[in-house]
């Protein structure tokens, strides 16, 4: 079989489109804001990405039919506005370092066909300890998108990440170089702990005012209700402990 | 060498066949299934597939004689009934998740060309106790068939199995899907802790009913009285322990 | 680079020659025999075999200078006999098992192309206990080879290995058979804890008989010796421990 | 993708040129010297190795701008000298042997293009101890080159290093073998505890007076200063502790 599959429902023509990257990481911070865009958006799936660089796994629906875990592409097309927009999400990220090397490649093949020329990816930045507000980080392919970020509100703080950006959200910025194309992460700030809806409303937020969407967050605020309550009953049961440091690099 | 070597004996005329799957997983629920099936249809061996992504290993017979590690399909002529069979088993499934693919289309690949247009794929749902009375879990390409199998006493729930299907049992319905096949995965429980006959009994009598075929279940019962033997005197010298969560999710 | 480069210093005409595998494996009983056979039939190299499937390493000789890690393959012109010899042996088996699948298959190309149709492989078989007198346990590719070996004071026991034959040892005889080579392997009984020259030593003798070749066991003598000293030093000062089962049953 | 992507931002026609390897490994000895070599020599870049062999990672330089991990090769002209330079440094070595092999061998067809007929490569001897006067030992493809390098001060000691080189140190002499090039690796002794600028220094004293360059070596004797303050503090909190010894073989 062909290492990375991508059944196309259609080959939207897009308007000068910007591609938004959300795969799971750490807090899966990235997912959720790419999730939560794809809803608010009502975008339009236009293709699955299917790829042995995936788990042997397919997923089981409450009603009992199965899917094939993969990737998903969706687009919004935005009439009013300068650009339309492909939004990158799904169950998994490349599990080698070589399968993420080709999803990232492949990726970039198909948006440059349709005419993407910068991309957004989001992902968490692990802290390793609980935070009331958290920052959006950035990084950028170059310095005049690094001014145009901070403006919108990013952070960039010297030596934040240390360890550079892991995963797709790195490689989409990595590779896509090679492409011509000029790209930005944002990293809402995580504990890294537990799947982190207000790392993603963070970084959505950020992201909202730059691509001048308008977006509720109701359901993220909610959920991040759930998770405050579900840590906050952690924390009297559990006894404090320090986290293991390599555990927090990691930026999805 | 081939990613996968396949040696065909004959390449049989099949009538409209089904594919059954039955490999080493929990319990080895399937792969009992699929042997019993084999031996009770007596079925006739038409191929073997050899693969760099088994592990580099030969099995020793009490002969002497060898024979390298493989995973072999059978065929079963049924002149009487609407649709001839191929039954697929093995010594293990792919090492890899990239061979776990590879593995799982070049088999849908073969079953194609024979003409397989439906798959029943068999595995065990390991709960981490022992059970009594081991329920047929189910999950399916489309909801056309889980409603098909409901009538048959599978039981859908919702939830379970919560991780999905890993493996061959998973695979070949989510990538079948690419090539129009219409598939369905029966799971028997089981504790997941011993080779499980009453599983695949339980499995097996679902199937059989299915397929309209007739099972003589003797040996089955009698390996299952083996093993209760076994686990009652385990029982009584060792202390009980809670099974790690991640040794259970895994459906072969 | 190509996944396997076979640097050829001559291409021998050859005899109805036989292979002789023995690589690293369980107390290395193999790779000491086939070394042995080397020196003592001043057998010629006539080949090497680097590969990515081998670690990435270069050796360094006493005189200071290098050579990378490889496979060789030495041949031994018999006039007086049926057959010539090929022996094969290196520095390591392929990391991986697709390494190891892809480095047996090349070699039997190699050896298909010189004319071999029978192959011996020498291993060791662990017992994880130390032994004053070890047998040698085959394993053949077809009942009639059995037969014969038996008369040469092979022995065949009916379980033995359980876990089969991992490694080279196995796969030149399993995906011998699909190039039409007829082959056994030898196994010495070793405790699989230390580099064992007796171990060679019982197989040797048993291969030698088969192939009429004469051999002087000095070297492997004085180096069992050598053995004996250390372990039954180490008996003294170490306290008895029961050896874990899983590193006992490899079979190299 | 390809597995290596090469983007030349010249080819620079170069006069005998010679290479110089310096990639981290224990100590990031070579890597050191090799930087510090870039540095003092002002050599230009001319090469950007990318590939999926390395980790799925972008960097972020303080000003917030990234850029993907990959190696890097540098030229130096030497109007004066018999022969020019190229310099090989980079953020990782291949994650996997395979990788190493496929790296080291793209790197030797471009020097080959380029004209190298001679490669030094740089790294670090784990002791697993603290060290006042490190030596450099050596190892080379061909006895004369001992003989050189011993005249140079380099030390051949017989049994060291007893495992060998590991990695790109010792594939490009390996490998290099079958592009007729002659090479020597330059191997400083360091504990293998800390990054090493007195290992770095001393292979680079040797290298310089072999090529017959002048370098500067204030700033590694800066930098060993730092590491000596912060290992002296270290010493006096924490006990003494025996290395394991499998830590200290390696060789980058």
């Amino acid at each position: 079989m062909e290492d990375i599959v991508i059944i196309f429902k259609e080959k939207p023509k897009l308007k000068d489109p910007i591609l938004v990257e959300g795969l799971p990481g750490v807090g899966n911070v990235g997912k959720l804001a790419a999730e939560h865009l794809v809803d608010q958006l009502k975008a339009v799936k236009f293709a699955d990405i299917y790829s042995k660089y995936f788990p042997p796994q397919v997923l089981v629906n409450d009603s009992g039919t199965i899917r094939l875990v993969c990737n998903e592409m969706y687009y919004v097309k935005r009439p009013e506005a300068h650009n339309d927009l492909i939004i990158l999400i799904g169950d998994y990220q490349g599990l080698t370092p070589d399968g993420q090397y080709e999803l990232s490649d492949k990726t970039l093949k198909v948006a440059k066909e349709l005419g993407v020329k910068r991309i957004f990816t989001l992902g968490g930045y692990g802290l390793g300890k609980m935070i009331e507000k958290p920052r959006v980080l950035g990084a950028a392919t170059d310095s005049e998108l690094v001014e145009e970020m901070k403006k919108n509100g990013v952070t960039f703080s010297k030596g934040e990440p240390g360890s550079g950006i892991v995963g797709a959200s790195g490689l989409l910025l990595g590779l896509g170089q090679l492409y011509d194309m000029r790209s930005v992460c944002l990293m809402g700030e995580t504990s890294g702990y537990f799947v982190d809806p207000k790392g993603a409303q963070a970084v959505l937020e950020v992201l909202a005012k730059i691509l001048a969407v308008k977006i509720d967050f109701t359901e993220l605020e909610s959920k991040a209700e759930q998770i405050d309550m579900i840590t906050s009953k952690l924390r009297d049961v559990e006894p404090q402990h320090e986290p293991k440091k390599e555990d927090l690099g990691y930026i999805g």
